[in-house]
């Protein structure tokens, strides 16, 4: 049973009297998450070091509690806020964001799980550094690690847990421990990849408070193309002619849709469309950047040598080129393009990148026929087989039916992972958002396992995820 | 209690009698590794498929037996072979060696786990692709997988984790389950990242059977420079304009002292000194490469750039320059020529790369002081902090004493872990070879959980390391 108001003393006790938020007004702000999803916990918790996170554990353990770590809230999945009408505590990491420590010579950070990647980013940058996963929001590093964010430049720079050396961990147990999981060197066998547990974990595993980050240069010359195609079919020869001649110079390749490019030209009235014609049948933006070496007009008439003879040969209609951020403005308005277009249904899914076009028009043919009020909005991380599969159902669809678009998601999300081999969740996580998917698509056997590894770290109620089985898990 | 001769029999009846070798001219070809760590099995396995990997082990755990499963034997820490007098049955997978499957538009190959680094290459090749960890010897892919094998590359390229997609896994238990892990996809989120525990694992957590690894373009210009540096202080400095300059075009930075560069150039007759000085006073070799946008000339033309400055400064004494395989053929001869130069005390460490040159620095005035018998012969991937700190011990020196040398060993890993926060086994893993290390620089909450994820994965007795604490494993 639990006792939130013996908790709620005994936490004012450990982190001062302001530091535990239990006043409608104040959790409010804590209720909401990236894309809307909504959950009121009974108290907020905002602990500053992580001997503050353990004892906030052990507190909220002990009086039946279940806790749910939020970092920025910037999450997709749901997984950083709390369930309604139940008695959770939300501990937000929010005043763990010590100053970020840069060591420039060893291309490493050592941050705080609450900071900001933009706060991040400023302290790296006079080094000439960043932390290179590039995303539309500005979330916590300790939310970037929970989600495994990936982004536009994964092509180039990989993941989160391509660029984590190593973490602090607050494990989920009535005695909560502190694990320093790896170092913040480069390379580092010695002994098993528990760290990588808590990559991607939705923060069911535990609570990290602090991470060795390895930081990139900054480019020193950068330029981008936004390029209209005939059909969304070039796309694919196009990354291939595009990785021969640049390799890792090329640091994205974006796939937009002409409903998509459309929805953001149309109900986005800062962008400037640089199509004459309008939108294009299928646009891709790619990114070229490099190291001093590299000079933008360089890049520039490198790329041209690739685009000029598929210009002449009609496969592309149209280019536009900036060094600037107009047409990432392009790119970075779709989303708020599709929800401003109607009610919108996401699948963030990944394929096979060869598989992606005939993925592509197979869909658009089965929506036709079996719903076709919900249109395809599709947009995304191509290079990388990354596709924001989403799909909007506009006013002139009449009123929503909410049973028959998850129908139509559920038809998608069954053909990526059952027909196409492909993720039903490329890179926002599981969380509760996508536990439904999580369990039909897992098998029982990797499943119990997981849950196996979960009860390991986290056997008190921590986090929205059960990995296991239904009802194997803090079962008391 | 174990039954050799029942296992025996039904291992025949499940391989075919040719695949069960008892004979000890067969099984001598299995009992040496890559350091030549020696240990012969009771018996040799040879399944040729997931279902036979799977049969062997049940059978082997049913009569007591433990197992070791064995790649292409070229590891340095002892994983990979039988412990002596002891029954345990040598798993090998050279017979899981089926043509490597490459998709091209995904850049990635399905790859079974005997599958040799240079067969895949060579099926990649003429697609342009291949799979990018450099190192001196031919693993087998079960093997890089079971070390993380780093490299040469890594600075471009990473270790074998971050170019993992999914894997097949037999685990360890009486009845072997496959579990699949992960998918031929780039961006994959949807559930605990469990592949990751079976990397770098020493092969202990279970058996890899196949793999789907993501695959890099052959670049198609390549140079290398090897740069005579008055003082081993200036690399860094160095790798920082080299860095600035060239961002992902620099694919390697290794370093190599004196006597390392000596002892090959001194030992191993095929190579050529391209410095008419004799041996520099410490030598690093840079190596540049990139897609069809850059020529060998345009990359030499910037290289100069760097190096011209530090040439009439006096910090760079000499280079050069080549677009063959000459000047990595002195690189790969040093660990030829230590051998030749003495018994080698060999340390495969990480540091933060700021700390390198002065624990070097330190370390060689502690060795002068308490082992002046041991010289140092330093070389490795310095641009990503690994070096191999390796110590020889000459005939010069008088009889090898070798527990002044393990003494002059623990000397430095201690301070590599302790006083520097470094990596005791930055690539090569735990194994036999390094299990004292593991449990004097392991915390026992770590190793305690360690030993815990190990339980669950692999209960039954597989491979040559216990990551738990002594005694908590298969007590019975």
């Amino acid at each position: 049973m639990s006792r939130p108001g013996a908790a709620a003393a005994e936490l004012r006790a450990a982190l001062g009297d302001t530091n535990l938020l239990c006043d409608a007004g104040d959790l409010a702000s804590y209720a909401a998450d990236g894309r809307g999803a909504r959950g009121t916990p009974a108290m907020v918790a905002r602990p500053a070091s992580t001997a503050e996170v353990a004892e906030t554990l052990r507190i909220a353990f002990a009086h039946g509690l279940s806790v749910v770590p939020q970092g920025a809230a910037t999450g997709l999945v749901a997984a950083g806020i709390a369930g309604d009408g139940e008695e959770q505590l939300l501990l937000s990491l929010d005043r763990l964001n010590a100053a970020p420590q840069i060591d420039a010579a060893n291309r490493t950070a050592e941050v705080e799980a609450g900071v900001l990647l933009s706060t991040l980013n400023a302290a790296a940058e006079p080094h000439g550094l960043g932390f290179p996963i590039d995303l539309g929001a500005d979330p916590s590093i300790g939310g970037m690690i929970a989600a495994n964010t990936g982004g536009a430049r994964f092509l180039r720079y990989g993941d989160v847990r391509r660029n984590l050396l190593g973490l602090e961990l607050v494990t989920a147990e009535s005695e909560p421990r502190t694990l320093t999981l790896g170092a913040p060197v480069w390379k580092d066998n010695s002994g098993l990849a528990l760290k990588h547990l808590a990559v991607g974990s939705s923060g069911a595993l535990g609570i990290v408070t602090r991470a060795s980050l390895a930081l990139s240069r900054l480019p020193a010359a950068r330029i981008s193309a936004l390029i209209s195609l005939l059909r969304a079919e070039a796309a694919l020869p196009l990354l291939e002619r595009m990785e021969a001649q640049f390799d890792t110079l090329l640091t994205a390749f974006e796939g937009i849709s002409q409903a998509a490019i459309a929805a953001a030209l149309g109900h986005v009235p800062r962008l400037r469309n640089p199509f004459p014609d309008g939108a294009p049948p299928y646009a891709v933006l790619v990114e070229l950047s490099g190291g001093r070496c590299v000079a933008a007009e360089w890049l520039q008439e490198r790329l041209t040598d690739i685009l000029a003879p598929m210009l002449e040969d009609g496969v592309i209609t149209d280019a536009a080129f900036d060094d600037g951020g107009d047409l990432w403005a392009i790119r970075h308005a779709v989303p708020e393009g599709l929800r401003a277009s109607g009610k919108v249904m996401a699948c963030d899914i990944c394929l096979r990148r060869g598989d992606m076009m005939a993925f592509r028009a197979e869909m658009i043919a089965r929506l036709t026929k079996s719903e076709p009020r919900l249109k395809l909005h599709d947009f995304g991380h191509i290079g990388d087989g990354g596709m924001h599969f989403n799909m909007v159902w506009p006013e002139s669809s009449g009123a929503f039916d909410p049973d028959a678009a998850e129908a139509a998601r559920a038809m998608i999300l069954r053909a990526v992972t059952q027909e196409y081999g492909g993720s039903f969740s490329a890179e926002h996580g599981v969380g509760p958002a996508n536990a439904r998917w999580y369990a039909e698509f897992t098998s029982p056997e990797i499943r119990t396992l997981a849950g196996k590894v979960q009860d390991l770290l986290a056997p008190m109620p921590l986090g929205r995820v059960d990995f296991g089985m239904p009802q194997t898990r803090n079962a008391e």
